[in-house]
């Protein structure tokens, strides 16, 4: 064993690097949230994201790939939460599977942490089609199949989908388009009629 | 009564510019419907529009005035069947509203000639406050609020946006997003599941 700094590789991060890596990988990530929520995804460059991170554009393209890998690493952090959240629907009994839905789904709009990250995906995914293969991969995917594997009826996947366009539409109008009275509703007003409808969609014969 | 020209003054229209008006103000807005559907309310410029109906731009701000109300026109023109809606949803039966409003936005939404320009609104609204105003002043007063006001109930207004959400959010998961298996099903397969959720929002106590 020897204390020797390793021979650096051309394009290989420092050790100094490799060892502050979980930071700067994460500061990256923060970085392209805050871009592509900005700029959304055609606007937004590897470079822009270099910059805003304070590091070089090679070691985004070193830890990430393309743009494209970088969104969809954007996204999945931004998404963890989401993609946790068909445990509890499964979990739950199934008549108040539309409920637990409606109100994960509010929670993570409510929430401004997670808001950011969710303005950004819609807004990059309605005007690019490599965003909106990642929105459909990442959530279309996991989060409804998953959801409509619990189902066990015929039309389970278009079921889940109608059930989510309800939650979508709602998410455009009061928080993208800002409608009123639905922009300034009181969450539980909004709740209380939408969670029904989610759950008839799900499991109504 | 003369049949000599009549003096121009500076920045006006010739004669010939007037007489041919009516023609060369639809050019204006069909080459705006297309820039904006394609480049979205950010990329398109007044120089553009006019550059795509072969004229001067001076000739776009004299018929239209400033971008905004460019767009202004082009989606109204958009629009104009569907402004024309509520009166037929109006007329009928307050028990079939649901049923008629669903089929009248898959109408337009089907058609290749009314979907481009409501894809252009969705994706400039999503991403332009300007654009996003027009949106909120034409749909959510005009569109929504006749329809509120055909159901004397409490709340009226907050059930037609939730009615409309349904809809906006079919939209974006099948028109937008493309998300399968809801992009490719019969729309009479959505209707019959959509259209009872629209009534029940505008209609269930």
């Amino acid at each position: 064993m020897t204390d020797a700094a390793p021979r650096r590789g051309r394009g290989r991060p420092s050790r100094t690097e490799t060892e502050a890596a979980p930071a700067t990988r994460d500061r990256i990530l923060e970085a392209a949230r805050e871009e592509f929520s900005e700029r959304g995804y055609e606007k937004t460059s590897v470079r822009g994201i270099a910059k805003a991170a304070g590091v070089d554009s090679a070691l985004v393209h070193h830890y990430f790939g393309t743009k494209e890998q970088v969104f969809e690493a954007a996204i999945e952090v931004a998404f963890a939460p989401a993609l946790a959240a068909p445990a509890a629907v499964e979990e739950g009994p199934l008549d108040g599977v539309g409920e637990r839905l409606t109100r994960f789904i509010f929670g993570i709009w409510e929430n401004p942490a997670t808001r950011t990250p969710l303005l950004a995906i819609v807004r990059s995914a309605v005007n690019n089609e490599t965003a909106a293969a990642v929105f459909r991969r990442l959530i279309a995917t996991q989060l409804l199949r998953r959801i409509a594997g619990r189902l066990d009826l015929p039309d389970a996947e278009l079921r889940a989908e109608l059930a989510a366009a309800q939650l979508v539409g709602v998410a455009m109008l009061r928080y993208v388009i800002k409608v009123e009275p639905l922009a300034s509703a009181e969450p539980e007003r909004i709740i209380g009629r939408v969670a029904p409808v989610v759950q008839g969609h799900l499991t109504n014969p």
